[in-house]
């Protein structure tokens, strides 16, 4: 572990928000400083919990947000925000215009709002969310919300990462199907029918109603639809208690600790994949897998057998 | 290497249909088996010609293959076929609807045709294809043809293992748009609107070639549309000239060589990871790594710590 990131360890094991904006920096850029950093960080009892929220553009998922935000903050919870753009290459700070309404939260210390764009990464989530959110849970956050603004596979990978899963829809013409399309249905803990001051608000509440009824159920909790205008603050509060009672049901069943640890060991496959990633990336700066490659790049190897004497090497060298 | 790969490989190098089928099967069902027995294979200095074919579902691609087999064995040219449908699970042998028009085919020992499916393997073609072109070529065959039934990224993923890339439209409302929408007007070395018998084949052709005039240019290779009727047996000389007089261009330019070098050198990274894979499947049977598993799922450890423990674990035992 280099110096400079022991400090920034101490400094987000001290309660630095500045360090902690830095070491959030530092595992998007770098993906193995997490190996190095993890055995250092502040270890809590109480972790975070964290809600994932997404939804189609345009369902008003950070206006949400925002909403959630504030509603936390009154109950005197800390707030952490992820929101993950994975159409945006851009990382770091505040860079989406959303992002702007939640600005009212930039003089709160309990409060911390991120985006990441996760454009590059294999589909999906960025491989960093999930170490941003060890982060922010050694931190000491109450609250962790994820905040996906794509679509697709995005949508469905927050299932591996949340505590509880928001699903946000609106109004609109077959939304309802689209979603359950999508796999939305599946994977919603709480569904919110957001700007529920349309019409067809309730039409699209009722056939998500149906949808979940016809789900197969392998849980006691029974999902409920809620109708928010997230914009004027209507049904935000009823969103935060269902949030809370599907916490409370979490652990009364003992659901929260068994998802926690399938999800732990699910990772571990993910996290070492992507460590043998940076084996094979060093690999490569080796002189002797240089000359392999080049005897490639002159026919004089075929492909599977220059592997095969690279894995020689590495056998030897590791 | 096991006995009885030793035998097929021995059967293959000495020209056993039978055996190089056995193989291909081998190769697909365990994609390991191509790095234990490519160092057996017979080499060639003048390897197969690897013929994409691709467009969307109904161009009348496996038509076009079909003609496409009758000219090259006019020629005396002895070609391989490779299906790809990423759709189905199906493999081996003819489980297409549409191979059973190559069926003509079946009686001529210089013509080899076969089906793949690739479902569950990471998008895209199949990762056995290139070793089952690695087979074809050993085994001598003039010409590979790759025809992928799919759509999307394995349309565009053709042009990784290709030669020339043949793409295949019809006149259909807005097909050229969609063409290029796709991503196929960047990879086309060769343009067939096919079934030109109906409306609108003439617009399309035009539409195409506006298109490839406005493409950046970075070969001296002049892209042409060729009208034809597969079905009918129209315009499949001029497509098999075409092909010929662009592989003349590519061994002229020595574009075919720089081709073939870069597609090698890329293909190390992406065997690298299969091979990795496979250790590490291995790696989860072992006793010390089942502990550190147990571990996690018991919460006494990180994933992360876990990964860096058992990479502690791969280096000593490697």
């Amino acid at each position: 572990m280099k110096n400079s990131e022991n400090d920034l360890i101490e400094g987000v094991n001290s309660g630095s928000r500045v360090c902690l904006s830095k070491l959030i920096s530092l595992v998007e850029s770098d993906k193995s400083a997490i190996f190095r950093i993890i055995d250092s960080l502040n270890k809590r009892t109480e972790s975070s919990y964290v809600v994932g929220i997404t939804g189609p553009p345009g369902a008003g998922k950070s206006t949400l947000t925002n909403r959630l935000i504030q509603n936390y903050r009154k109950k005197n919870l800390s707030v952490a925000v992820l929101a993950v753009d994975p159409s945006s290459p851009f990382t770091g700070g505040a860079v989406l215009g959303d992002r702007i309404r939640m600005q009212e939260h930039a003089l709160d210390d309990e409060v911390f709002i991120r985006s990441i764009g996760s454009r590059g990464d294999l589909g999906g989530l960025s491989s960093a969310t999930s170490a941003i959110i060890k982060l922010f849970d050694s931190f000491g956050m109450d609250i962790v919300i994820i905040e996906t603004v794509g679509v697709g596979q995005t949508e469905l990978d927050i299932i591996k990462i949340s505590d509880c899963v928001l699903v946000t829809l609106v109004p609109e013409a077959g939304d309802g199907v689209q979603a359950m399309k999508a796999g939305l249905m599946e994977i919603g803990d709480v569904f919110v029918v957001n700007k529920a001051d349309r019409g067809g608000a309730e039409k699209l509440a009722r056939e998500i109603d149906y949808m979940i009824s016809l789900k197969h159920k392998n849980t006691n909790w029974n999902t409920k639809v809620i109708l928010a205008e997230a914009e004027n603050d209507v049904g935000t509060k009823n969103i935060v208690n269902e949030i809370d009672s599907f916490k409370e049901y979490e652990i009364q069943s003992n659901e929260l600790n068994k998802k926690r640890t399938l999800r732990k060991v699910s990772e571990i496959e993910t996290l070492l994949f992507q460590r043998m990633k940076y084996e094979l990336e060093s690999l490569k700066l080796d002189k002797d897998v240089k000359n392999i490659m080049s005897k490639v790049s002159k026919s004089d190897l075929e492909p599977e057998e220059a592997v095969n004497l690279i894995f020689k090497l590495f056998k030897k060298n590791f």
